[in-house]
C-alpha cells in the first residue's frame, strides 16, 4: 500500500493565529466589548510570545484559574484577591478615580464590602463586641472648597482587633460588626467609635495564598478603615484610612497604600471630650476631612 | 472641634503601582516564575491603562472568571475552552511545536483527551456504537528522512456521528467509544476503523458559551479527528486530521486548522480493500503519513 498524503509544512510561525483571533470579533454588536477583547487577546498573546510559555506552564495556569474559581463562594472572592495581589485592582480603582488636586486619594475597594451596612447614629461604635483597643474616629466632610456638605454618607468597614471581618466570621462575629452607615450632621461633620484596627493577613489558604507564598511575599495589610464618601453633587470616593505606625504601611500586600491616606491614631488625654464621646479616657482618635470633587456639570 | 487633617493628594497617577507590583516578586525563588508573573503583571496592567478599564467593567471580568471556575467538572474544562476561544491554546501549541519543514505540524490538545485510551490491535473499530458513516483511517508513522518507525504509538480520539465525545455523554456512550491506542507494526504503518467525525459545536451552555454569542461567532469546529503520534527518539506530535470539505474549515472556533492538516476521506470502491479492512464496500478512506522529528542529540 502507498500513501498519498504526508501530513507536513513549513509555516507553523504562529504569526497568524492573533489576527485570526482578533478578526473572529469583527460581528460584535457592542463596540465597547470589541474593543476590551481585541486588547485582551493582543496582549495575553504577546505574554505568552514573549516569554515563550510552555505547554506545561499553561496547564498549570489553567489548574491556578480553576482552583482559584472553585475557592469563591458567596462570602469568599477568589478572583478579587488575585487582582489585589496582582496590583490590577489598585490600577483599576486608580484610573477611574480622576482625582484632582485637594480631593481625598481613593484606594481598592477590597473584597470584604459584601454587605449593607447598619445605619447608625453618629457617635455609636461599630465595635459590637468591644474587645479591642477603644477609639474615636471624626472629622467633616467636604466639598473642595472647604464649604461643609451636610448629610453626606459614610459607609464604614473594617476588620475586628484580631483581623478578621464579620462576613469572615458568621457565627462568632455578630453579623455587622465593624460596619456602620453614618449621616454627616448640618455641619458635615461625623464621628463613631470603633476599635483600633490591627494589620491582618488576606487568606492564604487558597490559590492566591499559595501564589504569594512561592513568591516570597508575606500576606499582610496594614492596618485600615474603609470608607465610602458620598454627597449630593459630588463624585463619591472609595478610600482607607491607614493607621499611622502601623506594620506593612511599606509593603501592603494589595498596593493600596498612598501617604496622603495615613493617619494619627493619637493617644488623646482629654477627660471632657472622652465624656462627649462616651468612651474611656485618655483614647486614640483619629482626626481627618474627607473631600469630595464637585460634579462636573 | 477643629480637623488636623484632611486627606488629600495631588499624585494619584497609577504610574507606581505596576512597578510596586513587579518589585514584590523580588524574593521569588524560582526566577523563571518571576519571569512570567513579571510579564503578567506588566500586560495585565498595560491592557487595563490603555483601555481605561472601568471599575464596572472589572467587575464584570471577575464575575466572569468566577463562572468560568465553577463551570469546571471532572469531565469539563471551561478555562481550556476559554483559552481555545481566544486563540491562546493555539498560539502556546505553536510557540513550543518547533516544527521542522517536512514533519507533521501540530495542533491544539483541545479538552477532552482526559482519559487513557484503550489499547486496540491494528485494524479494530473505535467506533464501538456503529451509527455512523463506515471509515478506514490508515498511513504510516515516519521519521524526518522517510524511514517507517515500527512501534510508535498513536493514540486517536474523536467525536461520535452526533458531535460529543465519549466523555460527555457517560451512559449514553460506552467509555472508550471514538477513542484507541495503536502500535504502529514492523513498518511503521497503522489502520483502524471509525466513522467519518462531523462537526460539532463546542459546549455553549456556560460562560464561553455566552462570550461567543456576545461577539457573534457560532461554535462550531470542523470535523476532525485527534491524534498524538509518538516514537522512541523523536519528539511527539498533538495534532488534528481535518476532513477536507467539512463545514467550518475557515473558521474554526478554536483556530486549530492549518492547511496541510486537512485530508481526504476518498470513497473508495475496492472490494479487496474493503475485504482487508472488514468494511462493507465501498466504504470511505483517509491515508496520510504522519512524520515525526528526531530528537536533537
Amino acid at each position: 500500500m502507498t500513501t498519498d498524503n504526508t501530513v507536513t509544512g513549513d509555516t507553523a510561525t504562529g504569526d497568524t493565529v492573533t489576527e485570526e483571533a482578533v478578526a473572529s470579533l469583527r460581528s460584535t454588536a457592542d463596540p465597547r466589548l470589541r474593543e476590551l477583547l481585541t486588547g485582551l487577546i493582543r496582549h495575553l498573546h504577546a505574554f505568552a510570545r514573549e516569554t515563550r510559555l510552555t505547554q506545561a506552564e499553561w496547564e498549570r495556569a489553567i489548574g491556578f484559574l480553576t482552583a482559584t474559581g472553585q475557592t469563591c463562594t458567596d462570602t469568599r472572592q477568589e478572583f478579587v484577591l488575585l487582582s489585589d495581589v496582582l496590583g490590577l485592582s489598585m490600577l483599576v480603582e486608580t484610573i477611574n478615580a480622576d482625582t484632582v488636586a485637594g480631593a481625598t486619594e481613593s484606594t481598592v475597594l477590597g473584597p470584604f464590602h459584601m454587605t449593607e451596612s447598619p445605619a447608625r447614629e453618629l457617635g455609636a461604635s461599630i465595635d459590637l463586641v468591644g474587645d479591642g483597643e477603644p477609639c474615636v474616629v471624626s472629622g467633616r466632610v467636604l466639598s473642595r472648597d472647604g464649604t461643609p456638605l451636610p448629610g453626606a454618607l459614610l459607609d464604614v468597614w473594617q476588620a475586628d482587633g484580631h483581623g478578621f471581618y464579620d462576613v469572615q466570621q458568621p457565627g462568632i462575629q455578630p453579623a455587622g460588626n465593624g460596619r456602620g452607615l453614618f449621616t454627616a450632621d448640618e455641619e458635615g461633620r461625623f464621628r463613631f467609635r470603633t476599635c483600633v484596627p490591627s494589620p491582618y493577613p488576606i487568606p492564604t489558604d487558597g490559590p492566591v495564598g499559595a501564589l504569594l507564598g512561592a513568591t516570597g511575599r508575606h500576606p499582610y495589610r496594614p492596618a485600615h478603615i474603609h470608607f465610602i464618601a458620598s454627597a449630593e453633587g459630588h463624585a463619591p470616593v472609595t478610600t482607607h484610612i491607614f493607621v499611622a505606625g502601623s506594620d506593612h504601611l511599606d509593603s501592603d500586600a494589595v498596593f493600596a497604600v498612598k501617604e496622603s491616606l495615613v493617619q494619627d491614631f493619637t493617644e488623646t488625654d482629654d477627660p471632657s471630650l472622652a465624656r462627649e464621646f462616651g468612651v474611656p479616657n485618655p483614647f486614640r482618635h483619629a482626626r481627618f476631612d474627607l473631600v469630595l470633587t464637585p460634579d462636573r456639570s
